[in-house]
């Protein structure tokens, strides 16, 4: 298929933590799926520009960066289909966000989601000042967001339901540059979402969460995963009695990693009342025999950083290769371009 | 003197009007003046990313650069100590834009001159939303200015009283920047206001300026030019009759380009009831015979826009030569940096 009739899928990883059993069975493991389509054209960037937002912590971001960019590589990320690069290497990325800046509505931004639930904190905690705590950052990153999916006009974008708004608002953007400046420069995306998209519960059975603290981190070592499975919350019946596996995190957790019969076979075990102690040391075995070899490829990675850095180089350079002559034409555009 | 040891004063000049007498004498001669000190290293830069702000019309941003820069070459400005360049041609500048906005509370913004005039605009024109018609260029530029400044740690900034604020703002942000990551990137920026600045008259006596409509360009052609001095309001004293060279446009006007001497022979002749025309006339004289060479060379560079792009290249260079190191400085402190 020719490039020009791929389907330009965009996702963004923001980087401020370490993936988690809940992101892989949500997003990473479905992308990068989806990154071995031949039919479709993906670009998967680590959101490293608006980790700043929330995270002031250099070593974090940092961290947080490397730790992604191994997770999706030993996953198996096909990064010869897909693009894989940081934000922060694709300078076209800001420069474009300033020019789209310019033709976006500040009451736009008033509207967005993520500020005004900002702003209704400080009105709760009765600050006197409602945009107390709040940066530019925080209040103009659907303009970044736009940018990140205009620049490669991308089609789609697939988001959970709290990201609707900011898709909606890259189309805004986007279609009022290209009324103001005449042109078809940039495509409408589309925001698409995954209904069937799983939700995993964490070690309290709320939400897998890094906001929560109960997470598992998807390349604990050994040790550490068969620790942090037997931390998770039961409920107090005794072996023998019958378990539903409905109302059950670790069941669920089971679930997501076992094949069809896999989990047939737990629900009976369930319904014949397998104790706590012996269903952890399934859910534990399960997880660590499919994450086994990808972790081994994850610590490899780890302590090879120059090899990394080279893929998100080779990542980043193909980028700017669409990147940079798209930008010069939308300089052109706005009366920024060469004089000859 | 090395270079290190330099003051640096940062001018930049927004690119969406033609450059007329009043810019001259206000601005640019002293700012041409100044750029030929040895121990000052000036950086001189079309603010084409500003001109987006309020010109929308691509064409005007485009003419306005070509002017703007043919005009400083013409008038002299020493490029080899000066640099001179276009923003929008150091990607370095929205990067650090977009840094430096997740570090700038948007409270500070809510308090910015140009965006509290245009909500007062709005509610005195009883509309319902107080955003209205205001982008988020607008309300967020000070942030791409405080970008401009600090990206080249300006010791120092010459601006008009109304510009004060943004340089506050400039070292406010940079300050929190310092803070938050624990070093001293960046010098505060201090504001020079000349107090001394003349501010020209236009044709109807009101200031000199693009949105009056009452502009004499730099350099129209010598028949514009006389046309337009003699379209100079004066009042209906007829030769012969003593006139007031202190309400007298057309006397300030000879004045700011006259030497001292013969500014008192004009005075001599406002008390002996030169005729209006004929005052005029010794008006165009005098503009006439300072700036026939500039025009010339002007006219020149703007048949030449080969000449200048590659001039503008150099300086952006220049500027880059710096910016570029600084920024990877900068993405190393907030946790952006290369993994090797």
């Amino acid at each position: 298929m020719a490039p020009s009739d791929k389907t330009r899928v965009l996702t963004g990883i923001t980087t401020t933590g370490t993936p988690h059993l809940g992101n892989y069975v949500g997003a990473i493991k479905p992308a990068i799926a989806a990154s071995q389509d031949p039919s479709v054209q993906s670009y998967y960037f680590l959101a490293d520009l608006h980790a700043l937002i929330k995270c002031p912590d250099p070593r974090r971001v940092q961290e947080s960066r490397l730790e992604i960019a191994a997770t999706w590589l030993a996953l198996g990320l096909d990064t010869d289909n897909a693009i894989f690069y940081r934000q922060s290497d694709v300078p076209e990325i800001p420069e474009l966000t300033w020019m789209l800046s310019c033709v976006c509505a500040k009451g736009l931004m008033n509207r967005a989601h993520a500020y005004k639930a900002a702003v209704a904190e400080n009105e709760a905690a009765g600050n006197q000042d409602p945009d107390k705590g709040i940066t530019m950052g925080l209040f103009g990153y659907p303009v970044l967001m736009a940018a990140d999916i205009l620049m490669f006009n991308a089609h789609k974008v697939p988001v959970g339901r709290d990201q609707i708004q900011h898709i909606e608002m890259a189309r805004d953007i986007g279609g009022r540059f290209n009324h103001l400046y005449k042109g078809q420069y940039f495509t409408q995306p589309e925001a698409v979402v995954d209904e069937q998209v799983e939700v995993l519960g964490g070690l309290d059975g709320r939400k897998m969460s890094k906001s929560y603290d109960n997470t598992i981190p998807l390349f604990a070592s050994e040790k550490k995963l068969q620790k942090l499975v037997r931390k998770i919350k039961t409920n107090s019946l005794e072996p023998g009695e019958p378990k539903d596996p409905a109302s059950c995190t670790l069941f669920q957790i089971f679930s997501a990693f076992a094949t069809a019969d896999e989990t047939k076979a737990m629900r009976g075990e369930y319904a014949n009342g397998i104790g706590w102690g012996e269903a952890k040391n399934r859910v534990f075995e399960l997880l660590n025999e499919q994450l086994r070899e990808p972790r081994e490829r994850y610590q490899g990675l780890m302590e090879d950083p120059g090899h990394i850095e080279q893929v998100l180089l080779q990542g980043a350079e193909r980028a700017r290769a669409e990147a940079a002559p798209f930008m010069d034409r939308l300089r052109q555009a706005a009366g920024l371009g060469r004089f000859v």
